[in-house]
């Protein structure tokens, strides 16, 4: 028991203790663990210049060991009354922090891992074609993303102009994206790199994985539809993709484990996790200007984010600390569980309806998405994951 | 004219004044400019500290006034022969150092933009259907690449294990590449960051990219076949991509700026070059083991780098000191043009011979590949690049 006076259903409780960066007045950035409604500044409570910094990384490079020294440091701080004193002071209010990136991003790679998500965008994308892929099943199927325009959730999001051809179009247009959509996703934070040309199995994934967060990668369906063939997505997805400010670690996240989908086919030997489940029971919820349009259930991931590390890897490509990698968008077999405006108007041809009367295809200028998540945490309370979110600028 | 004794013709004279990293003995990393076989200590002949880095990063960020100013003391400590007797202490003969990587790189993009190339490669990946996509002439096709794997030349690279199918087998196989590649390319690296939500217009490429450098996009062939649909190369490149140690600036490449090809059809107003000729005509020589398989000729690219960083940025994506994007495989129309053994061998079908009786289809454990190349300098000499070198080590 903390002796912070904390609601019993808080998500943010002793087992969770996420990290980020936070910055109050004109102070300089320093890393924080979030306890109720407070953050507790770490450089200041344990006394340690690797803290003292405007990203995690320094922290993320140090190693599994070390992550759990500092957590049990940090739960024994919040625990025993006798530190009462000396860190009350160090805990500051939410509200008169700014939260800021908090990892330095190596590498983005975003997969492409629900089953649900990838049949949809096959069946719009590629009409009359099988949904999936025919490697889709033997592998995560996976892309680099453009690791500069990762931003801090809260960024506005500027609507971005580039090339649009319609099939039945004569010749590509420019201007600004018509079909501008979101994708609700799991993050994943690499700490312990790895050296060039040595691959890393799925066994280890906990000594390289720090922890969770929540990315909305947004994309622009009619840039990507037009120029995604032959080398895959470019232009379409760089323009931002927004990731929360609270990194959960996975030691926060026991509960949550639970067995992956069966696989079928049987994947190769470096893929195959037996009692390794790394399936991540994360329910999202997705808010269009306030109003849930969908809670897509990560739990139904076909491929995990151990199989993912392990599959990056399987080349020799290297790791470095703050490398992120992101599950793809997570859609469920309902309608109500899709990640993406793509999917849930059916490529336009359903519009969501809002409560204020309007409808919705694609993201409007001034429309604001918000993506939140949380898990299951020990003795039935929830572990949360705060929120991404981003509001839609008109192009420029 | 220097006051150094330099051959006439040497491509590294006064006219080139590439920027690289190096380290001599135990000392610390360090930037210098090449001039013949020695290196200019910059932190050293300059006094100033930007140049004791690991890195050219924090020059690169400084912009062109800067770069321009520093080319032109460099060049006046190397001509007025009252600095000879300060300045030559502080130059290192190459063959007492190492070259680093000379950049920290940020995001890196390869594009595709040689239609010889892409119609090589859609011949034979897409057998029967039109060699080039709809788009390809409409825009650059890139993607991003994993920038953590970009390595310094002379790293060794160890051949890549992975998911690899033909399309006669049954089921994917795990194990190393049986289509181990090279790409010779040439590298962009940006000097000058730009804003989120800001496109970079095409005629302030120069306010941008400080300079060129040659690349080995090494490729798994099998690999890249069997995972790049839909959403394009992944573990097929991410393994290893080698760069060039120095960075030749682009003021150094004036006499090398050419016409691009006539594009049909017209592209879009943002990619129109109009005058801003930004066609470089470098001609790549890539050696294998020693013995010359090809000279790709650069002034044959389709797209030239001034229009890949105006398509690059048109939808917003934002621009970082460091970031590098290449040309993709430059092939030229004759067969002893093409730039990757792909190309050359047809698929493995007509193999290399090479002088020692061998021959080559793919990549064997233990080749060697060099890339160089030149440019026309000022005078009727040439500007030199030096090379990209790299030895495959078997699969571990």
């Amino acid at each position: 028991m903390t002796w912070l006076d904390l609601p019993a259903d808080t998500p943010f409780g002793l087992a969770n203790l996420p990290y980020g960066v936070f910055v109050r007045d004109d102070d300089r950035p320093r890393v924080g663990v979030r306890i109720g409604d407070s953050v507790l500044d770490l450089a200041a409570a344990l006394d340690d210049p690797t803290f003292a910094r405007s990203s995690l990384n320094e922290f993320l490079a140090q190693g599994r060991a070390r992550w759990t020294e500092v957590r049990s440091r940090v739960r024994e701080l919040l625990t025993d009354a006798r530190h009462r004193d000396a860190v009350t002071p160090l805990l500051v209010p939410l509200a008169e922090v700014r939260l800021l990136l908090p990892v330095e991003i190596g590498d983005y790679v975003d997969f492409y891992a629900s089953e649900q998500h990838a049949s949809n965008v096959g069946r719009m994308f590629r009409p009359g074609a099988e949904p999936l892929t025919p490697n889709w099943k033997h592998l995560p199927i996976g892309y680099h993303g453009r690791s500069g325009t990762v931003v801090a959730s809260g960024t506005p999001i500027v609507r971005p102009s580039g090339q649009r051809k319609a099939p039945a179009d004569p010749a590509p247009t420019f201007g600004p994206s018509r079909r501008l959509d979101i994708e609700a996703e799991v993050g994943f934070v690499v700490g312990t790199g790895s050296r060039l040309g040595e691959p890393v199995a799925l066994k280890d994934f906990p000594e390289h994985v720090f922890g969770v967060c929540l990315v909305n990668d947004w994309s622009a369906r009619d840039l990507q539809a037009w120029e995604y063939v032959p080398l895959g997505p470019f232009l379409g997805k760089s323009f931002a993709t927004s990731v929360s400010p609270w990194i959960v670690p996975l030691d926060a996240l026991e509960e949550a484990r639970v067995a992956p989908p069966a696989r079928d086919p049987e994947p190769l030997p470096y893929l195959r996790d037996g009692d390794e489940h790394w399936g991540l029971d994360l329910t999202l919820e997705v808010r269009l200007n306030g109003h849930v349009v969908a809670r897509p259930p990560a739990a139904t991931l076909y491929w995990t984010a151990a199989q993912q590390l392990a599959h990056m890897t399987v080349n020799g490509a290297s790791l470095r600390p703050g490398d992120l990698y992101a599950s793809g968008t997570v859609s469920g077999p309902e309608r109500e569980q899709f990640g993406s405006l793509l999917e849930l108007s059916w490529a336009g041809e359903t519009p969501i309806e809002l409560p204020d009367g309007g409808t919705r295809t694609f993201l409007e200028d001034g429309d604001e998405v918000t993506i939140t998540a949380t898990a299951p945490g020990p003795d039935g309370t929830r572990i949360g994951f705060g929120e991404v979110t981003g509001r839609v600028d008109p192009a420029r």
